[in-house]
């Protein structure tokens, strides 16, 4: 069953639970993570877990128990839901205190948590791939941080879905930062190639998982900057991310990527990533 | 009293009133307006409710009844309040559905109000003016937007205050856009200068209020870009904002402006401002 649970708490399905001043609800003040769990175990949970640490330690939130605390949170949730293939959403805002933008004293940070059943992608969509459009980076200098301000993503994602896209693969001036809510890939002579870790983008978990599944099996892995032209002219285009696992794009702005179907190397990471996934 | 409503219900101070997949809390997917009443009469109400119907129509939220219900929301919360002088925090999301970035479906919107007695500035501050750091503007591309994406502008704040100052005035590469909370405006050879609005920043209602101050009093009110280095060099820099109203500052970086004390423009544009929030 799903699970909802704040502070302690395990809630009933969309019981009130957030007082109005929380920072969370106020000023998107917390960051957040997405776990998959497949068959039982989550899938990369200490990088996940490494990364909220890092994400909440930038602005400074003080994890009340460490990661190690927020590791039983998880796993009695996910006990409690009986699901095997979940994905756990978890997320630690800075606390509850009269409206300020500075941060208040002596507030706890809030921990909540919802646990859900996991959708497999479906067939088609590995299959065929998916469509994107580009659209223009708007969010703010820090996107490392896997914060809670999401509005630009929100709004980017909106517009590629109304063109009936899946992503938008953003850019700054041409240069492809990554998707809405996906790390964005290309392959080019059987290089893959993708943009190198800095404040702009987030350090995805399947991103690293990628990349060590690459090291792995002898496969060229490049981190660096790739232009939107460059993107539309690749031999194969593909997004990776914990609920997207590793997608084709095989579309981009409504022009068919090479011939328009996801290519062998894309085929074979996916392959490789699932492999993973299924042996953790 | 302190007053606390959400969706048509209010609650007592503190109380849970917002489910965890509410998509302020989420995502910081809302827009919101701070109003000051002053002596039982919401200043400038019609503009701050206008700039919220615009904010909320560039992230395509819909309000539910238009500003003509936000606005009887407002005055039914200050009437309950029985405060003449107080602060309405009103805010709007795209109200409570399953995690998902895109936009939901038939969900509608939620609006939440906290009103509370408005605090006079200081005597102090007002006098001797406060201080200031200047910090990187790391905001999103989309500022004129008054939305719930309040992160950077917190920790700017926060770097601010750790510093013993009051506020951030923000500056991309060397040229000021506004502060984390507040427009800036700098004095020189007695004309007010502040930059033009842009989807930079946010279109402050006090400095609204102060242009059309300043054009009734035949004051010199320029909107051109200006340099952190001319900023420094000053006769005088102050800040608005609705709750700061006009305030002078007089240290920038440790460093003062001219003699490091209120200069005599500030001085007088407060006084008509001041003049304004008593006679409406």
């Amino acid at each position: 069953m799903t699970i909802e649970y704040i502070n302690g708490k395990y809630l009933s399905s969309g019981e009130a639970a957030v007082p109005l001043e929380e920072r969370g609800h106020q000023f998107g003040d917390g960051v957040y993570e997405v776990i998959r769990y497949y068959n039982g175990h989550g899938f990369m949970l200490e990088e996940h877990l490494e990364r909220l640490e890092k994400s909440a330690g930038e602005i400074r939130i003080d994890l009340d128990g460490g990661i190690g605390r927020i590791k039983e949170i998880i796993e009695e949730g996910v006990e409690k839901s009986g699901l095997k293939d979940c994905y756990v959403y978890l997320q630690v805002t800075r606390g509850i205190a009269p409206r300020n933008h500075l941060f208040p004293k002596e507030t706890k940070p809030s921990v909540s948590m919802t646990v859900k059943p996991a959708s497999a992608l479906t067939r088609d969509m590995v299959e065929n791939g998916v469509a994107a459009v580009t659209h223009a980076d708007e969010r703010w200098a820090n996107c490392y941080i896997k914060s809670l301000n999401l509005l630009p993503n929100i709004l980017a994602k909106q517009t590629a879905s109304e063109k009936g896209c899946y992503e938008a693969i953003l850019h700054k001036d041409g240069r492809v930062t990554e998707a809405s809510s996906s790390n964005a890939f290309i392959v080019k002579d059987d290089t893959i190639i993708t943009t190198p870790l800095s404040r702009e983008i987030l350090p995805g978990i399947t991103r690293a998982a990628l990349k060590d599944v690459c090291d792995t099996a002898g496969i060229r892995f490049d981190e660096q900057h790739f232009t939107v032209r460059e993107m539309k002219q690749a031999d194969e285009v593909f997004i990776t991310s914990t609920t997207s696992e590793v997608l084709p794009v095989t579309t981009i702005d409504g022009d068919p990527v090479k011939d328009g179907k996801p290519g062998n190397m894309t085929k074979l990471v996916l392959e490789l990533f699932q492999a993973r996934t299924q042996n953790r």
